[in-house]
């Protein structure tokens, strides 16, 4: 058997061998190879190495009380996967079905691009792990606990040797804690999440116009006055800081500046452009309150509180912010005028770029790496910041052209709801950067997902991010010719699974919040047709759910509803428009899927009439009822042209134009609850089969 | 409106009123009064108070930190219910929403017997809460968070005036953390549990054959080698008792002796009867191992050990075990019996009761009030201890007799998989104790239900406890008269997703625990399919579970089959049960109830070959196998007799004997997967419907 290179290519081999020649323990069945994000090589071999009570780990090599933790927690979670228990504690010689050999430690302070490779070598006969360092032995128990799948004899893993590093050095989730908090242990989940996907930068993103979320022991009116009591202590953040280098995870605090800042200036008008007092914002928007540039107040401020703040976040980068500044503050300040005119500082732009020189200089003063939003570039900028471009890859590209590291965010927000396929399909190296040169590439380091939380709770923000973010892992850590859809979907769902073991809430918040918007008499049948709602729609898309509210949200408003509680991409609705589209191209000559695709519509043409007598007792089912009506009322449609075009009565293009507007309509009737039909495209690709004069009548 | 002094009449009237004259906001929807365990009155008004982010809390009276963190609680938990973010923090005086006053502080050790009571007065314009001390505060905020309902103006607390205190001082609940550990989580989960329904003794069983799990520093062999590492520290120990005094739960540690005590001996051969070596033990049942009786050593030892845990653990009471001693060891020693020929001890029930009345002289010397299983009652015994019956009512009822307090926990046993109704309808005052005299009845403190642990992990321990346990905790509140099965089922429904609420796991654990089962290839349709199989069946109760497993079942059994992920009580089947009572009391005349029945046959009917493919995948699933045929089988042959019936072709003498005889053979069928068909009654009651002549033909 030869090396293969690209995780595709080993993916569709893995499959064909699974079906011809691989077999697990007398060819019972085969173990599917769910590994997210893919390998960079992958070879599969025959057999399968048994999974029970006997299983043991042993260290072999360099050995750390990291490492042993991190074993005690691979045999946890192996136990969660399966349910069966591990007595023996890791041992540090002899004989093991797994042995973890690590050639030597990594950095004490983790670093930017340090050797993250491993190998894997799984046979019937026992398992080996070798990484040259920590950090590689991390990854790799992550990728053996996702091989662990139950087959016909018990549980196993399938014999393979993996030989595996990341494409990206960079690799991150940013989390805004600012406009909603969320507790150490959400945020704790998040970590363990992005420990099983491999992903290795923990953006915090700690300061708002909503919130100032860090203890300050030298300005501690800062929380006191800017977080409702909502915020980390000192001792909260080492301990997040330590849980995450556990798992390989570096911590990059984020302070933004000198806009977004409003929670700051509550209790620190001094430093503010504009005369306050201010107060805790609580709508959402770019605001008007900013730092005053001009002052040599604020960078005496600045000084200290950066010194403070270097100090407790050990990472060597440290994120300055720098996005939306509207300079209405600056143009009302007549002392700030001045000093523009007397500096010959002719725009706001150029003022925040001497604001953003003077904080620059501090954070290189106390010996970090400052890292902002594109805004932070402009000329004369030394070449050591990073730029995180939201703008995209136009940015990201020019700023490298010019010399600059930057990471990828934009296409990578996770608020916006966008599905997995097409995070999946935004490369930090496509596009323009595609063009630049191989050196130029290498400054491109990576990229982070960004949640943002104007409409996240530490109820549902597991729902938020997972499991849609383990494709964006898997684009910055796999070759970048991972590109199959219907592999990455079986192997997302894979993982979205085993990622409740470990603790995330994804999809078990959802049954809660549907129980909440029922009440407690709901019957069971009730419930059933509320699940089968919610897991049909999705939320609004990108910025449209504040066109659709009642009333201008703010961070008061409960995040209760059916649009709080469904998953951001239906699996439902992609499953039927994966369907439409194969009985489409089919020319409705598959009877088997068109019974599958008749079943969904005939469950969603029914499903409002369902959930009436909720409505009549729930003020929250009764907000969703113009969705659950257009669910049913878009089935109703497309389920009767398919069956007049069963009966050779094909739509006329008249009838086919007014049934096509009728839907669209109904996605609008859905924005009343602030939903959306994500199987709408699929529904009018079924009108136009069953316009198709003759295609349905064979 | 005037006083209602029983629950029963009072849920009647309040159901009354709900669709006559109550109304909340607008005569919308009726709001149901969820509240488990049935307050001892209830008067209902009109209207409703509305819960909106507008609520806040104050405390009048009296004021302690554990109010206060009661005060957080609460509002947390509302806020849980809801998904309303309350910012205000707790006031000390002024108008607020639900206004909290307690007289004085309960004890500094909470004590047997202290004033429990509340009174809740809600009315539209806001609510108050009064207790002579601070233990009524807590039961009554639980009330209170049980009363918030979803309506169709909003969330809503109906108007009610409650006068509420409880009918037994001792309502408890046992768990046995030595077959299986029990992390610290699982327990404070459970004690969230129990402050829900108002239990206030939490009986931790913490010593057994298979586990020593308390740390003792006096003696740390014992959590050393009789542990697997898997045991409480003692600071661990103190935070799990200031948790539950927070919830007003007192906490009474159990060691049992002389028997069931191996994990002792395996580190202190020197204080058993056999000569040992010992070794933790891995089976279930009842061992060899006993502490030797007649040695001073043992006293010697159990004396520093007791004086060690009574410093450990602040409450009066001291469990000291004492079931279950089989005498084999004692009989094997020469020692032994030279012992009790010399000290004119006859039998070994003699010699236990020698042994039992130093240990409980050990118990009183540090100050502490013995409490012991049955066996611990022999002539002569002080009547300070307290009896705890395992063996049923006629031995409490003896005791009582004789003067000695008791609690029942005979009829309250979890791990058997009863009914929530069949526990209901134990009372510690039923059978014999009824004719006991009122002096009497006063000796029978309550009663606690038991979760033994052979098949208990901390994955579905919740499952195991809850809902049920919360039926054991009303009927030893609530007044007697409380026995209305449908309004307790309601009640018992509703308050289960409360619990979810409060991080119990008793719902969520199941779709993990079916979806290891299906393994990460399963189709939704197939989860959905194993989900409805899990939900019909139930385990094998009593001690029946054993005969049915394939090997003898050890602490090295994986907890992770089907039978250990089903819940013990069907709701499914029980509400199909009802069903089918309601159709054969109509002779098949009701439609509506027999199109629901034949839905629910002809979904059971299908169930086991739309499981088939998933039956070759998963061993685990192949192990269910016979459990599913069977049900599948079970529900044809209902479903094929109904069918005959309506056709004008009721079953023969013959065919029903046939029939009948088939369904208790597919019961045994299920056996082989460790599952019952809990249906199966509901099956023969329609199989007698089917057989009655023109019964089913009008």
């Amino acid at each position: 058997m030869t090396w293969i290179k690209s995780f595709a290519s080993a993916v569709l081999l893995a499959s064909f061998e699974l079906f011809t020649v691989v077999s697990v323990t007398h060819a019972q069945s085969p173990i599917p190879l769910n590994v997210m994000p893919l390998p960079a090589k992958v070879q599969r071999a025959e057999g399968a190495l048994k999974i029970d009570a006997s299983f043991t780990i042993a260290f072999a090599g360099y050995r750390e009380p990291r490492l042993d933790r991190a074993g005690q927690r691979f045999l946890r979670e192996l136990h969660r996967q399966t349910g069966i228990v591990f007595f023996s504690p890791a041992k540090s010689t002899g004989p093991a079905t797994l042995t973890i050999a690590a050639d030597h430690q990594s950095k004490p302070v983790q670093e930017l691009g340090e050797d993250e490779s491993y190998t894997l070598d799984i046979s019937p006969a026992g398992a080996r792990l070798h990484a040259t360092n920590t950090l590689g032995i991390l990854h790799g128990l992550q990728t053996f606990l996702q091989l662990v799948a139950i087959a016909s004899e018990g549980f196993a893993v399938p014999a393979v040797h993996i030989e595996d590093q990341p494409r990206f050095p960079w690799r991150g989730l940013m989390i805004d804690v600012g406009r909603h908090f969320e507790p150490v242990e959400a945020i704790k989940r998040n970590l363990d999440g992005m420990e099983a996907v491999k992903m290795n930068v923990f953006h915090w993103h700690l300061t708002e116009n909503q919130g100032f979320r860090v203890e300050s022991r030298k300005f501690p009116k800062l929380q006191e006055f800017g977080s409702d009591g909502l915020y980390y202590t000192q001792d909260e953040i080492r301990d997040v800081i330590d849980y995450a280098r556990d798992r390989g995870i570096r911590v990059v605090p984020e302070f933004d500046m000198p806009g977004h800042t409003t929670a700051w200036l509550v209790s620190h008008p001094e430093i503010a452009s504009g005369s306050g007092p201010y107060a805790i914002e609580r709508k959402w928007g770019v605001f008007d309150p900013a730092m005053d540039p001009t002052s040599e107040k604020t960078y005496k401020f600045l000084d200290d509180f950066i010194a403070e703040m270097a100090k407790l976040f050990p990472d060597q980068f440290f994120h300055i912010g720098g996005d939306e500044v509207n300079g209405k503050e600056w143009d009302a300040n007549p002392k700030i005028q001045a000093f523009k005119r007397s500096h010959k500082i002719k725009t706001n732009a150029e003022l925040q770029a001497y604001f953003s020189g003077r904080v620059q200089d501090l954070v290189t003063k106390h010996k970090k790496t400052p890292i902002g939003w594109d805004e932070i570039l402009v000329p004369g900028v030394p070449k050591t910041i990073v730029i995180q471009s939201w703008r995209g890859l136009d940015s990201l590209t020019a700023a490298a052209r010019m010399g600059y590291r930057g990471i990828l965010s934009s296409g990578y927000y996770l608020d916006l709801g966008w599905s997995a396929a097409r995070h999946y399909a935004v490369d930090p190296l496509g596009g323009p950067a595609a063009s630049l040169s191989p050196g130029e590439q290498q400054l491109i380091l990576g990229g982070e997902s960004c949640m943002w939380s104007e409409y996240v709770s530490a109820e549902n923000i597991d729902s938020r991010i997972w499991p849609r973010n383990a494709a964006i892992a898997e684009r910055l850590w796999s070759p970048a010719d991972a590109t199959d859809l219907a592999s990455m979907y079986d192997r997302l769902n894979a993982e979205s699974e085993r990622l409740e073991w470990l603790g995330l809430t994804h999809r078990s918040f959802q049954r809660l919040m549907l129980q909440r918007i029922a009440g407690s008499g709901a019957s069971l049948e009730e419930l059933s047709a509320l699940t089968d709602l919610a897991r049909a729609l999705e939320h609004q898309k990108d910025y449209t759910r504040e066109e659709s509210a009642a009333s201008e949200p703010t961070s008061f408003t409960p995040l209760n509803r059916l649009v709080d509680a469904v998953y951001p991409e239906s699996e439902v609705s992609r499953q039927f428009s994966v369907a439409a589209d194969q009985y489409a191209a089919s020319s409705c000559r598959d009877s088997a899927l068109a019974a599958q695709i008749r079943a969904q519509l005939i469950e969603w043409t029914g499903l409002d009439a369902r959930l009436q007598s909720l409505a009549q007792r729930s003020q929250l089912m009764k907000e969703a009822s113009p969705a659950s009506a257009a669910l049913s009322q878009a089935a109703k449609i497309a389920l009767e042209a398919l069956d007049e075009a069963v009966k050779g009565a094909p739509l006329s293009p008249e009838q086919r134009k007014s049934q096509s507007d009728a839907l669209n309509a109904l996605e609008k009737q859905a924005h009343g609850s602030q939903l959306t039909l994500p199987m709408l495209p699929a529904l009018q690709k079924l009108l136009d089969t069953a316009s198709a004069v003759g295609a349905c009548t064979r």
